[in-house]
C-alpha cells in the first residue's frame, strides 16, 4: 500500500488513435468550433494532398480553416511572437481553435500561439512568459482551444502542458508551460507517419523512449504515469527498429506513434531527467535534433542513475528484456538493450560524433540546468556532470 | 508489436488527488466559471460542517454557489427531470458549472442534469435520452462544466463518460452516455472517506475491484486502460480489508479513492461484462446495492469467462497473487484471491442470501442485456445465463 498519495493528472480529455482516422478530422474539430487556425509542420502533408483532404473535411463540417503558419525548425521566439501577430490580424473569439498538423516543432509552436494570444498585452513577446529567462509573467486566461495531430512519433507534444521554445541569441531552449495548455483533443492517425525518413524515425522514436523511461524513474514520479510509461516502452522497444528500417510498416508505426503519446503523457505529469536537461543544452549550444541527443544521453543517465533508480530500472528492465529476470540482472539487461536498440538505429556512442569539442562542455553544463534536471533522481553537481560528458568526448 | 490498433481515450482533463486537497477547489472551480450548482449526496458532509467549508471557498473565489440537490439513493427518471427544471429556473448560461459532493449517485444525477438541460427541450424527459429505453434522442449540445467531487471510493463516476438511471415502475437500469459527459475537473479527497460506513466501503470498494477486473477482460479491452485497471487493482486488491475494518487508515482510502477512480478511466474506454450485466438487473428487480450486486457475481464472472479471457486472467492472477505466478496455477489464484477478499468483507456467496428468488431469475435474465453485458468475454445464451443465475440461488 502507497503512503501518502498526492497527485495531480493532466491529460487531453480526447484522444482518438487509428490507422486512417485523420478521416474523422471534421466531425472531432466541430466539437471545438467553427474556426480553425491551421499550423502546419509537414511539406510532404501540403505537397501530398493529404493538408488539402484534412482542410476539405473541416469544410464539409462548415469549420472554415485558415493556413496561418509552416514551420520546419524547432521553434523560436520570434516564430512565435510572428504567429501570435497574425492571429491578432484575425481577431481571435469564440469558436476559434488552433489546429495543428506536423511534428513536436508544430504542436509546441501552436500551443505556444495559442496560450500567448489571449495573455500578453501588444508588444509582450513568448520570453517574457518563459521559464527561468522570461520577466516570469504567467499564463491566467484560458488559451484558444486546440486539437494536435502529430505527424511523427516522438514528443509526445500532443499529449504535454508545456512549449519548447529556443533562441540562439542569447542561446537557451526553454518551456513555456501552463496547466491549460493540453491540446483539447489529439488525433492521432499513424498512416501520416508513413513517409517520415528513417533518420527521423529513429531520432523521435528515441526520444519517446527516453520520454518513458526518465519520466518513470523520475523524483517526481508518480503510479499513473509510470503504469502509461511501461505501455509505452512495451509497445515502443520491439517496434522502433522496424520503424526505422521498414517505414511502411503498419504494426510498428502505430506502435511507435502509441508510445510516444504515452511517453507526453507520463512526462507531463512526472517531468523528465539528466538525458532531457543535458539535450537542452546540446541543442542550443550544438543544434543537435532533440531526439539524438536524448538518444546519445539514454544510456548514461540509466547508468548515472542505476544505484539511486535501482527498483525502477529493474522493472524497466524485466519490461523490456524479460519478465523473469530480477535484482541487478534486470537492471544490467534493460541497459544493454537499450544500448543495443541505440546502436541498432545508429546512435553515435560520443559527443564528438555529434559535433560537441571540450571547449562547449562548461555551457554545456550551465545550460543543462531547469525543469529536466531536476526531476533526475540522482544529484548532480556541476562537477559531476561536467566529468560524466567529458567521459563521453 | 500489437496489430491494427485503434482506439478512443476519454479521460477528464484535470485529475487532482489528495488527502486534504478539497481546500483548493476554489481555485479549480475558478477555471470552470463563476456559478455553480450543487448536487450533494452526503448527509454526512452537511453536518460535519464540511460541505459549508467548501462553500465559502468557492465564495473566497467569488464563486456564487446554489445548493440545487440532494440524493441518498441511486438517482432515478424523476430525480434527474425534477433537477432538470430547477436549473432551467436558475437559466443556466456561460460561467455556470455544475458540481457533484457525493458517491456515484450524485456525481451520475449531476452528470445527467447537466446534459439534459443544455439538450433537452421542455417537457422532454431524460429518458427520452435513456440506452435501448428511451426515444432514441442523443446528447448533441455541450453540457454544462462540470466538476465531481467523490466521497466514496467506488462506481469511479468521476471518470466515466455515463450515468445510471434506474426506473422501477416499468423497471429498468439504463445509462445515458455520450463522450461529452466526462466531467471537466475530478478533486479526489480521499479524506472525505473516513466518514463512510463499513459496509458501503465493502460494496463500493468491490464495485471498483469488479470493474478493474471487467474492463480488464473485456471484449472491448484495450491497452491503456487495461494499463490503468492493473495500477487499480495493485492498489485495491491490498487495502480493501484494512479500508473496512479500519475506515481511518489513510492509505487504506488513498488506496481505494485511486482505484476507484482508476476503474471508472478503465470501464469509461472499455466497457464491463457480466457482473455489471446481471447488477444492473438485481438493483431494478431485487434492489440490490450495486457493488454488492458486483461482488457477488465477480467470482462467477470470472469462473464463467476463464476460458475465453485465460491470458488476461492469468496476468490478473500475477498482479494481485504472485509474479511468480504462470498459467493456470495464475489464473486459479487470482480467482481464489477474489473469493478471499469477499469472504473477509463479508459478500454473500449466494443471490438467495441477497433477497433473490427462483421466480425473478427470468426477469433477471433478461433485464440483463445491455453495454456490460455486450462487452462480456463470453457470449451467453439466455439458458445458459439461466443456469449460472440458478446455480448461484
Ligand atoms: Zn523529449
Ligand atoms: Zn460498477
Amino acid at each position: 500500500m502507497l503512503n501518502s498519495l498526492s497527485y495531480n493528472l493532466l491529460t487531453p480529455a480526447q484522444i482518438c488513435f487509428g490507422w486512417g482516422r485523420r478521416a474523422e478530422v471534421g466531425e472531432l474539430a466541430r466539437g471545438l468550433g467553427e474556426r480553425a487556425f491551421l499550423v502546419v509542420g509537414s511539406q510532404t502533408l501540403c505537397r501530398n494532398g493529404m493538408l488539402a483532404d484534412i482542410q476539405q473535411r473541416l469544410a464539409a463540417q462548415e469549420i472554415e480553416s485558415i493556413h496561418v503558419a509552416d514551420i520546419s525548425h524547432e521553434p523560436e521566439v520570434a516564430d512565435v511572437d510572428r504567429l501570435v501577430e497574425q492571429l491578432r490580424q484575425h481577431q481571435p473569439a469564440t469558436g476559434d481553435f488552433v489546429m495543428a498538423v506536423g511534428g513536436g516543432a508544430a504542436i509546441d509552436l501552436a500551443k505556444a500561439a495559442a496560450a500567448i494570444v489571449t495573455n500578453a498585452a501588444a508588444g509582450d513577446s513568448v520570453q517574457d512568459y518563459l521559464e527561468g529567462v522570461g520577466r516570469g509573467l504567467k499564463i491566467t486566461a484560458p488559451p484558444l482551444p486546440m486539437l494536435a495531430m502529430p505527424t511523427t512519433a516522438g514528443t509526445g507534444s500532443e499529449a504535454t502542458k508545456n512549449a519548447v521554445i529556443s533562441s540562439y541569441d542569447p542561446p537557451f531552449k526553454k518551456s513555456l508551460r501552463s496547466d491549460a495548455m493540453v491540446p483539447d483533443i489529439v488525433l492521432i492517425d499513424p498512416e501520416l507517419m508513413v513517409s517520415v525518413p528513417a533518420t527521423t524515425t529513429a531520432y523521435t522514436g528515441m526520444d519517446a523512449i527516453t520520454q518513458c523511461i526518465e519520466s518513470y524513474i523520475s523524483r517526481r514520479r508518480q503510479p499513473i504515469p509510470q503504469a502509461l510509461a511501461i505501455e509505452g516502452l512495451k509497445s515502443a522497444v520491439p517496434a522502433i527498429t522496424t520503424a526505422v528500417a521498414n517505414g511502411d510498416s503498419r504494426p510498428a508505426r502505430e506502435a511507435m506513434a502509441h508510445a510516444a503519446m504515452l511517453s507526453g503523457m507520463a512526462l507531463a505529469n512526472s517531468g523528465l531527467g539528466m538525458a532531457h536537461g543535458v539535450a537542452a543544452a546540446l541543442g542550443v549550444h550544438c543544434r543537435v535534433p532533440h531526439g539524438l541527443a536524448c538518444a546519445v544521453m539514454l544510456p548514461v543517465a540509466m547508468r548515472t542513475n542505476r544505484a539511486v533508480a535501482r527498483d525502477e530500472l529493474e522493472i524497466i528492465g524485466r519490461t523490456i528484456v524479460d519478465d523473469e529476470l530480477r535484482g541487478t540482472a534486470a537492471v544490467d539487461a534493460g541497459i544493454a538493450r537499450i544500448q543495443e536498440i541505440c546502436d541498432e538505429v545508429k546512435i553515435p556512442h560520443t559527443l564528438t560524433e555529434i559535433g560537441v569539442s571540450a571547449e562547449q562542455i562548461p555551457e554545456i553544463v550551465k545550460s543543462s540546468r531547469g525543469n529536466s534536471m531536476n526531476g533526475n533522481p540522482l544529484e548532480l553537481s556541476d562537477a559531476e556532470l561536467t566529468q560524466i560528458l567529458e567521459g563521453m568526448l
